[in-house]
């Protein structure tokens, strides 16, 4: 039995209990929604902000989605992007928003911690849930990621997964990283040009591996990481076409993983840079599944960090 | 007795027993509203998602008032506008909103043939409403500009429709081209500047009159086209005020018109440019209807693909 | 017992009954709210819609959160902001907008008249509420700030109060002094820069001070208004600095008011320009209340307007 969450900022510290709650809880949306009942009123008459600083129509479309699934409104609070809103006129924002009884702040900012700025300065009641924070969390992307997983192989102290990419700067990878060693896993991979690997000390727990025919061999789980075009100088590659033959994932490289190894990608993907056609596509890949998980997460935290 | 639609991307081809059963379900929808019911049930659970590529407020809000008369949820997914969004990455945008179990999704964009590219590119059950594509449909316009017609003239066989304007580029006018046609219309004319025809092998069932005082003259309808400005150019017309003497409705021109003759146009309206403003807002003008029309025929086909 | 009002576009001239009505039922609102009512069922099935020529998200938002706790559909229609949309324009949209059955349209403008030009040419049962207008008007923020003062002194003719800022643009102001006006208050004071104050015979009923110490010496309340940055070149003043050090309200100031001066600004704040931060969080702050307050007096617009 845990403590019931009231923010949900980062998996990091999470213990494995809470975790699984989510999972489990998240698998119970699911099936709420499979047989037919197409909204739930657990939270009719809750009001979910989001509050957005960077712009992510998929991602915001989720919680959208997730949040009038259970039955709650939702207001879009359309900050101007280029506004860099920060400092005393963030907390001015959050302080204005709660006066106006919000019950939950979707926050998405590019600098790291403003999840937890926020919650330093709620003075009320109201629930931060974290979108995603500059490169150090997306924490319903770390669930939904587990979930996808554990779906298939629930199993995992035997699996060997391996990311790939720019981990250095992916919030998607911390929290994966952070989701899969509460979890268990028996081992995590990070794979990348050097200069986009973290600090070794960062990740103990990792193997770092930057030959991605090494990293991929006898893998169960491949997550391939989106590149961000302009992280490509950092590296020493000449072009997007020679990360895709060092980086990217083609059905050649998925022959060197476990068999059946799930593939996935957190979106939207460069196809031929990280990935290839064929293998986003293919039978093994389970990118549409995180996806369709990604609402039914969403439903559970916003359940768990609303529930009365 | 027709098979139910599952989308609706034209009206070129439709058989004239479904676009009638489409325009008494908008009736149906109309007094159903009229009789002080606010808000029909029969979406409740359902969500409907605007896609739109080019920014349209006025048909998006109409869908939207439409989707949630029917206690429908909308979301509104603001795809940057300057983003292409073509090829494989408009496929991933559908596969990852059918991942998340939408019901419904309204679509615009500029090139020809999207909506039917996202029907062939569909995996799930998710049902494709064309808002508008390139120029070459606009099926809830056509849908919504026949209904006003039978409101006033439902003997389609004995009337002679005038459409003036940039035809050429018009998914209005393809689309009206198409229902009037279905309906059996008694003659459909296009006038305009010869370089704003379309070829006559497109609409081998339409007259071709570049003259407005003859194209006008016992016209039971004429529906004026919004003309875009950057097209002017291609006419060897010097400016707008020109192309107002030339093919603008004044009460002059629509005095040459059969009584009664119903006055149209999709909006917004060019004041003084196709059509001048005593007769936009004169007792022939049925420019308002069409309005109010056009959320009663959304109604009727978000009801209609919907169904269970 | 006085007559039901359909729109609201200023308060000038409303009458005290009126006033107070809207401030009874905005508390009715609040209580509702308090009890544990998360959701009105008042509007059920009606449609608000959010026309804004002017970017305001905090406006929209409350005035947004209000209508849904109303049980009403909310429509934001988003008109690009650098269209001037005036003229015949404005009334095609508004025509437009009434023909899809609209039953209440929120405006704001940055020309001051728009709203009552929007009723003048109104043809159905639409009502017209002012989110603001030019210099003109934003009678829900005069309602929200005499509510605020209320709360702590319902005594208006024992209260001074002062007003602080660039009063010739503030729409603010304008709809302070009338509500203030119409509720009897003792004294209202004028502040400013000479250049930012407005026609002494604009405001007969008011006491015009140049001299902030002067000004606040003695209130009961003290409004402080947000400096637009681009006014300060019609002051004399050579930068912020100086205008905060003349026109800011500080603990040395605020301590001359008298005991208990309620601190209050429309907000967005600019901290150290027209307040201090330790007054704009400090004890005698109700800013947050005005923000709570503006919810409830848009519930009570809302449903004042719409009562059937």
């Amino acid at each position: 039995m845990t403590a019931r969450l009231r923010h949900l900022t980062t998996l990091e510290n999470l213990p494995r209990a809470t975790i699984e709650h989510l999972l489990d809880r998240a698998i119970a949306m699911r099936d709420a929604c499979a047989h037919g009942t197409r909204k739930l009123d657990v939270l009719a008459g809750r009001t979910v902000l989001n509050l957005f600083f960077e712009p992510s129509t998929r991602t915001r479309t989720s919680f959208e989605l997730a949040a009038r699934r259970l039955g709650a409104d939702v207001v879009n609070f359309d900050i101007g992007f280029s506004s860099t809103a920060k400092g005393e006129a963030l907390y001015d924002t959050l302080h204005t928003l709660e006066a106006m009884h919000l019950d939950a702040i979707i926050v998405r900012h590019k600098v790291s911690g403003t999840p937890e700025e926020l919650v330093r300065h709620a003075m009320s009641g109201v629930s931060v849930i974290n979108a995603g924070d500059g490169n150090r969390a997306h924490p319903t992307q770390g669930l939904l990621d587990v979930l996808t997983i554990r779906q298939h192989r629930p199993d995992f102290d035997n699996l060997v997964v391996t990311i790939c990419g720019d981990i250095r700067h992916s919030r998607v990878a911390r929290s994966d990283v952070h989701a899969l060693t509460a979890l268990g896993t028996k081992e995590i991979r990070l794979c990348g040009p050097a200069a986009l690997l973290p600090e070794a000390e960062e990740f103990p727990q990792c193997r770092f591996i930057t030959n991605f025919d090494d990293a991929i061999q006898g893998a169960d789980v491949a997550i391939m990481l989106r590149l961000q075009k302009e992280r490509m100088a950092a590296t020493e590659l000449p072009d997007e076409a020679a990360y895709f033959r060092q980086y990217g994932l083609d059905c050649k490289r998925l022959a060197r993983a476990a068999k059946g190894c799930l593939v996935m990608h957190p979106g939207p993907l460069n196809r031929g840079i990280e990935i290839a056609s064929d293998v986003a596509d293919g039978a093994q890949s389970r990118i549409l599944e995180q996806v369709a998980n990604g609402v039914f997460v969403r439903m559970a935290v916003l359940g768990e960090v609303l529930a009365r």
